[in-house]
């Protein structure tokens, strides 16, 4: 792989996005054990065409605390498969009804309700197997482990589709909405960025660094998704658009504004690149993908 | 906790179920981070009066390698949290569609589809958390860690679940039955026996040992399981009988015959019992456990 310092920001993206790729390939292979159309089901998610946005954050923290981002594969395809068994989940008939993602039908659609939700099953506990190929490593794998369960569990991910699905009673505050989508979204961005400093042997410092860059440009990756949802193209997008309002959904848009929650998701990804220049060097890379968060048309 | 090597087996069960419970409390109490409906759910389906026998497994494991129960606390309690994720997912209307479970209607009956799903999915994510707890020792952590995913995944849990949603192709034998079981319930309970040999710090035979006893024990329970339903008390058991024939499964009772699937039971648990002869000593209430789990009622 290229060495980051010398090596331009898309030819960085896309070259980790293949070594993701190629690992997730590998990683989800089952063999003779598990059931035919269940590793189907689990592959079609999984390496469906995608950002692969949390991943690659993964490999760029390893590089920004001077580690070897192929030797954080294992963490990042952990978290890749959390947000691939999120996703199958939440397009359950039962959750959102959603009968396109990543350009291509749900897994259900597919596969069949219950398969799908076997399928999102497994790659949950196939995330947290494949974080113990870290194993050369033990005291990695047990951070490693706590981060990623912390982040997928009941007070972030599942809590932020709990109240995604009965949303808390009171009035619909900015406040209210970004405590929401902290545990939905920025959380597993944030755990993100936590994996790979850890897998760096990051210092405290570091850590806190990394965690801060992760809760806001998480925050503003969502803010982004919701102005998309009102305004972006079907196509690129691989999924519905307008299904935030028809479902009627709190969104930023709805609450701020289109202008105002261009603003604040712009004031976030500055704050979070603020709190990059507490690493000594190598987060340039970072800086770029939070640009490419606030500009994604897809 | 009174000692093993007095202590009646029926006393020594129940002290293990009572500090099994209190720590299932309090590992999964949420706080203020987690939305309210989900914390009940979760605690609704996870705390529901149950037999307790996988964690009790881990903490007579860790007895029988000569380790201090209490220490294995954790990973008892990670794995009744995959069980009861297990059962919530199991019983969904897209799965087998029960109303009834450990006598109290299932959890999406109460709380609806959407947040039984999450529930779930939050006490999974929760089991590995909780695993954490282990943390002054990081390579148990790892090590656990890597056991449980492995017994949750596609290969195991999730893989016998599937099966049995969709089964395989072919004739269906008692090997194909056995197989289909070793995966849906014999897995985990193997796992219970590993994880608590692990904590105590076990060697390679005993491991073992543990394992081929969890393997023969587990198998036996799902054999006994079968014949509940044919003839078992509805009261007694807390969830419908006589479903598995109504849903064309495959069973043993049906595949060999009443007489012939009990004694299969009973030779499962004479092998079982064999392989502890491995272990030196301390291993008379797992075999006390395994008769249990042969006469058991419910």
């Amino acid at each position: 792989m290229t060495n980051t310092s010398t090596c331009p920001f898309t030819q960085c993206v896309d070259e980790m996005r293949s070594l993701v790729d190629a690992a997730l390939d590998r990683y989800s292979r089952q063999g003779a054990g598990c059931p035919e159309r269940l590793a189907e089901a689990m592959r079609y998610a999984l390496l469906a065409p995608g950002k692969r946005l949390r991943p690659v954050l993964v490999l760029m923290a390893t590089r920004a605390c001077g580690g070897d981002a192929e030797a954080a594969l294992p963490a990042a395809c952990a978290v890749e498969m959390v947000h691939a068994y999120s996703l199958i989940h939440d397009d359950l008939p039962a959750m959102d009804d959603d009968d396109l993602r990543r350009g291509r039908p749900t897994c259900h659609k597919v596969y069949g309700e219950a398969m799908a939700i076997l399928a999102g099953d497994a790659l949950f506990a196939l995330a947290f197997e494949t974080l113990t190929r870290l194993d050369a490593r033990p005291a990695v794998v047990a951070e490693c482990c706590r981060t990623l369960a912390v982040a997928a569990g009941p007070r972030c991910l599942a809590g932020g589709q709990a109240d995604d699905v009965a949303p808390p009673s009171g009035e619909a505050t900015v406040e209210l909405l970004e405590d929401i989508h902290r545990r939905k979204t920025s959380a597993l961005v944030e755990a993100s960025l936590r994996l790979g400093g850890v897998v760096a042997g990051a210092n405290e410092e570091q850590l806190d660094a990394l965690a801060q860059y992760g809760r806001s440009v998480g925050l503003a990756f969502q803010i982004v998704d919701d102005l998309l949802d009102v305004r972006g193209d079907e196509a690129a997008l691989g999924k519905r658009v307008g299904k935030d309002s028809q479902h009627g959904k709190l969104t930023f848009p709805a609450i701020l504004g289109v202008e105002a929650s261009m603003h604040r998701a712009a004031a976030l990804v500055a704050a979070g690149c603020e709190a990059l220049g507490r690493l000594s060097d190598g987060a340039e890379h970072l800086h770029a993908l939070a640009h490419y968060v606030l500009e994604r048309n897809r």
